[in-house]
């Protein structure tokens, strides 16, 4: 039986300084949920909830241990308005090293909106990328709404917080950053490995500091009227640019 | 002063129903409103509301006829959940008709997501597509969210809504689509204007009726092992490779 204390532990959970403090994360949807039973490796789970209806179509991927819940206590503990299907709580891994040698790699400076944040990781699984590290005050990746905008990319990679101005500079290879007036990206020649790309506050763009520790300024031509592209879109274009130009 | 009757008014118009009943569509915010003051020739104002501190703030570019109202007011007849500055109503003019002969052209199949079709415009106008047209079912393009996503692109750029088989049928140009399995785009040549490019629905793609008419389909390579990308940000990777390669 679910007690109060288990739903007051999930709830709390949507605030970042109790998943700090329990260590602890919520996927949510039937979709999320499903991938994190299909890849079993990935995170620990904790506590399992699900309705009687996907307990029996997922019936041979369920942890020895869960509950059957109904759907309006899904979304009594969760955030999404509806959810039919499950809850799961994850164990948050011992903090994430990523090494300086990656050959493609993301540096994401104060990214602030989780939407953002989940799309950018999203995008990092597809075009490859081996590592990312965040800023500090960038949102955090166990954050429900980043969690969901990475649909399932969360169980593949996940990003290194810390000193980014330290970061970037012990990167062994060649830094890129997106600016509104940089060499036009699609002139670049090759690209050489290892590659690092910056990408900056999506208002305030690239900070001073680690502007001064970019080796080029690339920018996406603009062919119309609009003032600018927002972050995870120029993002996805300049990754696909920079795949295309890997040798 | 404003009435109850201006207040229900405004609400009403978060409704499509009321929209088109109304011929009126809401836009919030400051930087929207900003964008509306500063383009009076685009859509013709029906009533402006906004604090003191914006009237202050904006003087000269305010119209003959307006309201000063509380942030408290806004927030009751908006849908945003903070709003110190403005709200406006504009004239939905006369159904858009863009001709078929335009050099760059998008055509968007049953897209669901307000935000999806708002990042799509402001997409179009930043690569210099010369129309839009959206299928009878894709969101309305008058919908608050669509609006607020576009960042001012909404007053550049309006799609045209109708019989979209009718409308590839009728396009005189090379007509692409994004598949997942379909030519690399980073290994096509030079690409023929007049040139459209359709971008199916989020879960579904493009439909059967629409992937009979498509010349060519197009993928975006995968390095790595995200299943799949948004359907704005697929569009944003497509739209650059197709800027690239048009001759």
């Amino acid at each position: 039986m679910p007690t109060n204390n288990d739903i007051k532990l999930i709830k709390s959970l949507s605030q970042k300084k109790y998943r700090q403090l329990e260590r602890l994360f919520v996927v949510e949807g039937e979709k999320s949920v499903l991938e994190v039973l299909e890849h079993p490796k990935a995170f620990s789970i904790f506590l399992l909830w699900c309705t009687e209806n996907f307990a029996q179509k997922y019936e041979n991927l369920l942890p020895t241990s869960y509950e059957i819940v109904s759907s309006k206590l899904l979304e009594r503990v969760g955030s999404f308005q509806s959810n039919d299907s499950a809850v799961v709580v994850l164990d948050i891994p011992q903090d994430v090293n990523c090494n300086n040698t990656s050959n493609f790699c993301l540096f994401l400076d104060r990214i602030n909106d989780p939407g953002n944040l989940g799309t950018l990781i999203r995008l990092a699984d597809w075009y490859g990328v081996d590592n990312i590290f965040c800023s500090e005050d960038t949102v955090d990746f166990y954050n429900p709404k980043v969690i969901s905008a990475t649909k399932g990319s969360f169980l593949r990679i996940q990003p290194q917080y810390g000193d980014i101005t330290a970061f970037v500079k012990s990167f062994e290879g060649q830094v890129l950053g997106a600016y509104l007036e940089g060499e036009n990206i699609h002139q670049l020649e090759s690209l050489k490995t290892p590659l690092g790309i910056v990408i900056g506050n999506e208002a305030a763009g690239i900070s001073p500091e680690l502007t001064a520790l970019i080796e080029r300024k690339i920018s996406i031509p603009t062919f119309g009227n609009a003032e600018s592209l927002n972050a995870a879109t120029a993002a996805a274009v300049i990754l696909d640019n920079c795949r295309r130009l890997m040798s």
